[in-house]
């Protein structure tokens, strides 16, 4: 059979009929990946994991960098894409702005229970192997817009006036993905911890939108700066 | 001189005229372990960022499982017992005892600008070097009280009934460690970013203590001092 060309097209992959043990290769390295680490996994291990042999994994991959490419490619590009994809944000109202990245956000990781391990193992860790690459693929230019929503929503009185706008997605972001990426840490300090999808939705939610929210949605702009006290 | 014994007193120790190096040997570590990871620095790396021999490390650690010993209970363990040393945490109002955890984590990392990166690193990471002598180290029942308080506290109608407090003390973690520990990728996302401590203690403030508060707080005796204003 025709070696596969690496940079493949979704499309026409997903025609072949064998295109299926490449997508669970991909899906066998993810889950590997965000349990032990790339660095610590071999291409063997990637093959055992999806039933084929390293030779396997090499013919669809050619190399282990390619392997990298393509998942961020596949699995990761179009959901960054799919959380930031909003029809003109900049006319939408901030509160609505930031319940939809952040409901985007708890459904990528929902799809992709991984995710949130391998965004902290390899993305955020400044070793991480996949952070260049992630990074390159961040759209950039949807983040500041969203910072210029939030900051313009604030200026006019409908967020809470203590909220840094340009930390509101960081918020975000480590509200959804820290606990998610450090759950099995967690159960062992405290098993008793729920950490189920709806759960964690629910929370997120309550402490974000009513946090961004505040009292500042009826106050003057700027008005009630309430830590300006220094005791 | 005679060889230091490798579990010291730090009591004792402070009074040597040469205590200071063995300090600034801690200090060095902690700052090139956050920056590059406790696997990729040598001993011989943190003597050149002290001033001293790799020699003079191993005189004072003995071994560099001994040094990240000395690191844990010297640098580390004392600051997590601040966060989480409160005088009957179970008699305090919830909001009060989360604002408290929330002021001393924010503290604790102004004193060691260090401590977020090396937490994100080498604590939660499931590679992270430090991550079981930390583990052994959280004073478990604190932070078992501290969800205690919260469950009652919502159950009292003083906080907003769609938080889960069993998430609290990570979705706190989260809002504090983050942003700091990875500050310097959001600076290459958001040139504009603003992390200053005030500006963090202000944002995590609001987002935090109205979000928990939610609106159920009006009840709430002792609860709000700052943050009084309900919607």
């Amino acid at each position: 059979m025709p070696k596969p060309r690496s940079r493949s097209t979704p499309g026409r992959r997903a025609r072949r009929p064998d295109s299926d043990a490449r997508g669970q290769l991909l899906d066998a390295a993810v889950a590997l990946f965000a349990e032990r680490g790339i660095a610590n996994t071999t291409v063997a291990q990637i093959g055992a994991a999806a039933g084929v042999t390293a030779a396997m994994v090499h013919y669809w991959f050619d190399t282990r960098e390619r392997l990298l490419e393509a998942l961020v490619e596949e699995r990761l590009a179009p959901r960054f894409n799919y959380v930031w994809d909003q029809d003109g944000p900049e006319s939408m109202a901030p509160l609505a702005l930031a319940e939809r990245v952040m409901g985007r956000l708890l459904e990528v990781t929902g799809q992709m229970p991984a995710l949130p391990s391998l965004w902290l193992r390899e993305v955020v860790n400044e070793g991480g192997l996949l952070r260049e690459q992630v990074l390159r693929r961040v759209p950039m230019q949807r983040v500041a817009q969203f910072s210029a929503v939030m900051a313009a929503g604030q200026a006019r009185g409908e967020l809470n006036p203590d909220i840094e706008p340009s930390l509101i997605f960081i918020s975000l972001l480590a509200l959804v993905m820290l606990p998610q990426a450090t759950a099995k840490t967690w159960r062992r300090v405290n098993p008793q911890l729920q950490l189920g999808p709806e759960v964690l939705q629910r929370h997120v939610a309550a402490l974000l939108m009513r946090g961004l929210q505040g009292s500042g949605a009826r106050a003057a702009p700027g008005a009630g700066r309430k830590h300006g006290r220094t005791s």
